[in-house]
């Protein structure tokens, strides 16, 4: 809600309305506040009214309506982007929803949600990043090949997560392979990247696994993925 | 069941019995025959019973009664170990089994559940280990103070992820502060690390936030955090 008030306020969306609870209006005084400044009308309804707009389990007694996030792919690549990841058909809301939190959190310039991924105004999406679909841009194609194309025109080094990949994340870094630009991509937690995906790339890299586990989950491999470049460029 | 029957075979704990659902036998036919051949009893049941032993919504239908997984502490920190994972106060199991499945991704030696952490036993964290609780001992103590006087007495240095820290983990990471043998602390994702808690270990570390994300989730803050000390560790 705050992220979507400071979305608002840097130009970048409307907040056309806040719906807020008639038990609820003292504990987001703050918030109301803050949205009458900007211009923002704030209407009151009963508590179970705002509950019914809300798609969660707890409901927080306050929903606002908003312009959609998403901008156009080529607005979201534009002024050379250093760091993109690309969701490639992850239907898991939480999942897509988390790994928007992550790039966010690692600094990247644009995430972009292709193929079979969620809608990123999924409310569990949205939940699930933590208002990050608010801080960065987040574009939306239906084919992940669209915005394998389109990050490659803009200068992006296109690397896919691949649990299978023979070369790992360190040894990639290590070998400067992370320093330029680069546009990772990330496929479903139960699936993977199709086959076509993966030979579309320029390279595929795992995260190495030193203990027992099979694996790690999506959000934590793209943790360590996006940090690695994140880390190169800042030493770069 | 793979991994606990994996651990029992590797002499770690017992599987007592495996109970299975008559309309899933076919289904675990091949973790039934592993489970006869090492001696296991099986025992078939109706699925109502099945689900009705499991704790989750949508039950597997089948069920295996092992030992406890934990081990003494001194046992846990026995070997020189190098990495080293402190759960502190961490009360939601899917946090505790997602950190302890990243800790065995990352070659961790031992995890220790302290103070206020969730039983790891309780099935959410289990399951959401992924098996990772059969890898790796795991120990549990009741206050956070013994496992951080233990880990020292063990040689390791005790490190806080901490959101609020001055020194980023990449910092440390380039000094060699992480070249040794480290046992990071972690805190619950509502509430961080208790004062005492920061006041007893040997550094602070927060993960850096490049972008206008508040802050990571628990588990990707780990991940980051325990791989920066698995590749120091391959590295030196």
């Amino acid at each position: 809600m705050r992220e979507a008030l400071a979305w608002a306020a840097a130009g970048r969306g409307t907040v056309h309305e806040l719906f807020v609870g008639e038990s609820t209006e003292d504990r987001h005084a703050e918030l109301i506040d803050a949205a009458r400044e900007t211009g923002v009308r704030v209407s009151p309804l009963t508590d179970k009214a705002v509950a019914s707009l809300s798609e969660t389990v707890t409901p927080q007694g306050i929903v606002a309506v908003c312009d959609l996030v998403e901008v156009p792919l080529a607005d979201a690549l534009d002024g050379r982007p250093k760091l993109v990841t690309v969701l490639a058909g992850i239907s898991d809301p939480g999942n897509a929803g988390t790994v928007t939190r992550v790039a966010d959190a690692a600094g990247a310039d644009a995430v972009i949600f292709a193929g079979g991924t969620v809608d990123p105004h999924n409310g569990k999406a949205v939940r699930a990043s933590a208002g990050s679909v608010f801080h960065l841009p987040v574009a939306r194609v239906s084919t992940v090949d669209e915005a394998l194309v389109a990050c490659r025109a803009a200068g992006l080094r296109v690397v896919a997560a691949d649990g299978y990949a023979e070369a790992d994340v360190d040894g990639a870094a290590d070998n400067g392979e992370l320093d330029g630009p680069t546009a990772w991509v990330f496929g479903s937690e139960a699936h993977g990247l199709d086959a076509e995906v993966l030979a579309a790339v320029d390279a595929s890299l795992r995260v190495p696994i030193h203990g027992a586990a099979e694996s790690l989950n999506l959000a934590t491999a793209a943790a360590v993925c996006l940090y690695a470049s994140a880390r190169r460029h800042r030493i770069g």
